[in-house]
């Protein structure tokens, strides 16, 4: 990626100060979304690794994990597969539970949504401790997925996400990153 | 769109019976999603009546409208602009209550999400009674959105959905239908 790329990038973050709760810098992605420029460079950078129709599958966390998954699974003419909170789904699933700040929560995906076997990538806005994504290579190990890589468009290493995903064998794409966080 | 693309799309929607309650047939929508042909298509056919760069925005209603917008976004060289249930967005909005079946609910988006004038589709990946389109129009008006049109994947028109948006001057872009819903 460019520098001038990751600029326009960065400079299309927006940051909320004190949000959800005092002391956190919230990293907006909407003002990048609604960017037709630094939208289009995001989404061509997440697909860049990637030949045409080299992967199965796009996987997305929901929700903001959904707008940059469908984008980037049409630019790559993979299919999307979604990960969602439990019981929003409607065929049969498999289910893991993850931490929350406070307490746990579930989230599911198809038990069909991805056969033994294919190559899938796992897309997210951001990557912080890294705990739903964790959950999400559980998911998709169960039912066999390939996982080729996981990517976001910010990380913020200090929280050490990208770091327990490698752990579990799964290479990491980041964007940009804010550090200090 | 052609017959052979109609038929392809018809074929990837799984019709689950009894979903969520009895009686209802639900048409998921997943099973097309995944499908890297199918999915291709609907994107192609939802953009092609807009130019490369002719629109603004196109604004996608949460959760699944998400997966369709992001990619028919990216596919216009287009920003885009999420429409969420309340409580999500961490800048300032306008908010509208809408009925569910059971009582009233809250949709969102931000201020700024579109400037006044831009022109903007706005995705889903079903119309059935129109109430949550209806919602999403009302916002987007509010703060002065030029709405282009409302597309879907989906089609329910014995539920009268298409009717209501046209009824407000939305013209309403569907891409397969099911009757007697």
């Amino acid at each position: 990626m460019t520098r001038s790329t990751e600029e326009t990038l960065l400079a299309a973050i927006r940051t909320i100060v004190d949000y959800p709760k005092p002391g956190i810098l919230f990293r907006d992605i909407t003002t990048l979304l609604g960017d037709a420029k630094a939208f289009s460079l995001a989404i061509d950078e997440l697909a860049r690794p990637y030949g045409d129709a080299v992967l199965d599958k796009v996987a997305g966390i929901e929700a903001r994990g959904f707008i940059l998954g469908g984008a980037v699974a049409h630019r790559l003419s993979a299919g999307f597969v979604p990960i969602r909170k439990k019981g929003k789904l409607p065929h049969e699933t498999v289910r893991v539970a993850y931490s929350l700040e406070y307490g746990l929560d579930e989230m599911e995906m198809h038990k069909d949504g991805v056969a033994p076997g294919e190559k899938v990538i796992l897309i997210d806005d951001l990557i912080a401790t890294g705990g739903t994504a964790e959950a999400a290579v559980k998911l998709l190990r169960q039912i066999g997925a390939d996982i080729v890589a996981a990517c976001f468009v910010i990380d913020l290493p200090d929280l050490g996400g990208r770091k327990k995903l490698e752990a579990l064998g799964v290479p990491v794409q980041t964007l940009i990153s804010f550090e200090g966080h």
